[in-house]
């Protein structure tokens, strides 16, 4: 005889490798659950050490406090069934686990069987395949395991063996423009072909490049969304099971939540490495507007600090256009001209070392510089933590200076074109007509502005057609080929571009990390050798 | 019936991503083979396309060029048989390949069994796994083939199935101090269980972050080595099998040759990113010093300049020792005082913002952000690649500047422990006793000097005990308890070094690359995650 089961989904944000943390976080909330008189909750992939711990897992200090934290949680399940995700070790190897605790005891070990090692995931690193389904009995219901990428690759598993009434899925899947749309394919594919209802229980928050969505979900076994968490926020979505026979929920699958996503990555990645506040270079450019944007809506209007420092190559209007910003979304902006230490630079070096040379690019990095200079002074004099406010499109083509505008703890445009910084732009004033970001911002020609007149169109490409080139190429694995007749662009044209965007390798490794959106981002996503003769033809 | 066979392990210096020098260079290699009537030429693992080549792996263009390089290769084997390493595609599936070429047919290709995906490797993220043994016969005998880790794991596989009369194993194995010992032993051992001779061809050469040195073999089956080429120089190792009964050779096993693995990764890295000359910002200190030693090897003394960049901090001494060093070993000094710049930055920064603020850290990194910026002027203007002259041990702690002395393409001593800078500095002393390093460089007690009487002692412990901290907790993941009962140190100050090294994972990863030399470098071969709540008990 079954009866009905109250589960819960637990959306939670987690810190990597904050053991303590975590485990009293997962005691909360199961405290909460008693009161609520929930039967079963479901905590995300990993919940216990954070998603991904990386290197972490080869240390023995690391998995001797996991199983301190799991022993503390186990105590806090008399009365409750929780399924916890933790990595653990067996004969030596590393597994990727979720328990199921109840009344102080563990009573069954899941261990994941298909292990992601592609794109920003490297779990053949660290862990071995459990090679086995899981099943226990709650209730009279039997509860299958699975663990993130087992529901995207290894239906089959379950579907001629014990199989179980409902399929918990402990997740730590990250965030992608696609995202979304993609799981929700996957998960009725597989309820499709098994008849298996489903509670997929993802994990929220950000941590270094990725930010995960949350998104949870139940769905029942004709594949209808029964249920449905908040993206980007803490939630605990509560069910019956068997699931009513209600009409289907409305999902997030069709809203690209890009600022959502951009705004949660930098609050994480900000707050979980101890900082408050922020600085941000204004130059009355979109890239820095928007950063401030998302700046403060993270953080608060009062944590986020601009500054300006112009120089004689810098237009009037820029200047105008700053101080309008930053009055518009309610921030501080302090002025610093560079004008003085920019002469003093050039009279050292021309009198030292460049006897005999002309105006170049050097003089143009050094602008940036020395700009970078002043801020980094602020952020270590004053505890802000310095944005870096370059775009991916600027990224791509090295179209920025390292040490200069690359530098900062973090780059919230990193994985963001330029063309999708306006649509943002765009949107961002749409949702914010009391803080918006001055149209003229948006609406001018961009510009570098280092020196007299100077517009990014006279060394890049046209943004729109770079970023369908950049999509093709970076996303997409795109030949010369294959993106000069798919986009009737020149091959030498295209071929431009992709060896340049090869070209600068060296400097977005030594750039600061910022959030994935998009399918291949740069970083952990993309692994291309610095010192590459490979010639794209 | 079979008779005499000469055969050549190929120990050659390719370049990744570049098809058309590989080929060009294997082929060059052939034809001079077949004057000298060689039978068998046995090429390094992925020799076509260099290794790593890491995300090429995903492209289609990479591997059509391949096929073309392999295709042109295929051309010039008539009369001679090569075994040449290169990335294949079967069914979909990326495989990690030796051909066996002859008279313009490739007669067998063996695909690699074993894939290593830890510290540096990533292999599993491209390559799927071959399973299978092969040989093939020439002159009479049975060759069989295997690729790097297949020999250091799965020997069992060659034990009882179709044992061949000689193993070639193609290489690209990259050098660390303990490397060769332990080559050595797993191909002994290899031997000893199944009494096959062995042809071990590895690569040689600097590929970003790693080196290779050659150290190509042959044994016999009795494990003596009776064939030796060069390490760090490109050579090829000629011999008749059956090898002669001749007394074994003298290996390099026992010398650690880390200054010879610096010079030629920084060799590499610099020529293969199109560069020929770099610039160093010298101190009067030990790290810059051994820099430019290392340097003026790598690319001779023209090719190397120095610049001194004094402030009020450095004493006269440091002053007379840069310009000593850069005497003694033939290279240009600039001295481009940074006083004024200094002032004026210092004059912006308290007049606009540092109200009511103290000199702290702040003062000290913005000297050292100064002088990158005059660098990387230079850099950019002058076309040498900047030099960044930190050692691990500072790295681990970040007693180093982010933007400033952290600033560069590439950091020759990234993984030197100070320790180990000290002892390169001696040797190398002893071997040029007419361009030595100045002793009192060597003997002066280290400082930043980046404020009055600063030693790094005032911030640092030790560096002989940080140093065996850094070696037992990075290298051997050895727990603050375990460090601090085998060192005898008390758990706090063991803890503090500890939780330091986690701390600065952030300023590390946007330092440049440098030569692994240690079996864990901060690099790919480490990967911790930035934002890290973990606390080492």
């Amino acid at each position: 005889m079954s009866s009905i089961l109250k589960i819960a989904l637990v959306q939670s944000n987690f810190k990597v490798g904050d053991l303590k943390y975590n485990s009293s976080k997962i005691i909360e909330v199961i405290e909460k659950a008693k009161i609520k008189k929930l039967d079963l909750l479901c905590f995300p992939e990993m919940a216990v050490s954070g998603y991904p711990p990386e290197d972490l897992l080869l240390s023995n200090a690391f998995h001797k406090q996991i199983k301190k934290a799991l022993n503390n949680i186990l105590k806090h399940t008399v009365g409750i069934t929780c399924i916890v995700g933790h990595p653990s070790i067996k004969k030596d190897k590393i597994l990727n686990s979720a328990s199921v605790l109840r009344n102080k005891k563990n009573i069954g070990t899941y261990n994941k069987n298909e292990l992601p090692n592609y794109g920003v995931f490297d779990e053949k690193r660290y862990f071995s395949s459990g090679n086995e389904i899981f099943n226990f009995k709650i209730k009279g219901h039997k509860i299958g395991l699975s663990i993130c990428e087992d529901i995207w690759i290894n239906e089959s598993k379950y579907l001629n063996k014990d199989i179980p009434d409902l399929l918990l899925n402990l997740s730590a899947s990250p965030f992608t423009i696609n995202k979304q749309k993609q799981r929700m394919s996957i998960i009725k594919n597989f309820i499709s072909k098994s008849k298996i209802p489903v509670g997929y229980c993802n994990l929220i928050g950000g941590q270094d490049e990725l930010v995960f969505d949350g998104n949870s979900m139940f769905l029942n076994s004709e594949g209808k969304v029964v249920g449905c968490a908040k993206s980007f926020h803490e939630d605990l979505l509560v069910t019956n099971f068997p699931f009513k026979n209600i009409k289907s929920v409305k999902t997030n699958a069709k809203n690209a939540k890009v600022f959502d996503a951009l705004v949660l990555g930098l609050k994480d990645y900000v707050s979980k490495n101890g900082f408050s506040k922020v600085v941000i270079g204004i130059s009355g450019g979109v890239d820095s507007a928007l950063v401030a944007a998302i700046s403060v809506k993270a953080l608060g209007k009062s944590n986020v600090l601009g500054i300006a420092m112009p120089s004689k190559y810098n237009t009037k209007i820029s200047n105008t256009l700053a101080h309008k910003l930053c009055a518009n979304l309610g921030i501080k902006l302090k002025i610093m001209p560079i004008h003085e230490l920019f002469d003093l630079n050039l009279n050292l070096l021309y009198e030292n070392i460049f006897q005999n040379t002309t105006w170049d690019i050097t003089e143009e990095n050094l602008q940036s510089r020395i700009r970078s200079n002043i801020l980094m002074a602020i952020s270590n004099k004053m505890n802000y933590m310095l944005l870096s406010t370059g775009n991916k499109s600027e990224m791509s083509m090295g179209y920025s200076t390292i040490y200069g505008d690359l530098a900062g703890g973090f780059a919230p445009l990193k994985d963001i074109t330029k063309s999708m910084v306006y649509k943002l732009c765009i949107s961002y004033n749409r949702a914010n007509p009391k803080n918006k970001i001055p149209n003229k911002i948006i609406t001018r020609e961009p510009s570098a502005e280092l020196k007299h007149d100077q517009k990014d169109s006279d060394t890049l490409p046209s943004y729109e057609i770079l970023d369908e080139v950049l999509n093709l190429y970076v996303e997409k694995f795109g030949t010369v080929d294959e993106i000069s007749s798919s986009l009737g662009l020149s091959k030498a044209f295209v071929r431009k571009i992709v060896n340049s965007i090869q070209r600068n390798e060296f400097k977005r490794r030594q750039g600061p990390p910022g959030v994935k959106v998009t399918d291949i981002s740069f970083g952990k996503d993309r692994r291309f050798p610095i010192t590459n003769g490979f010639e794209n033809f």
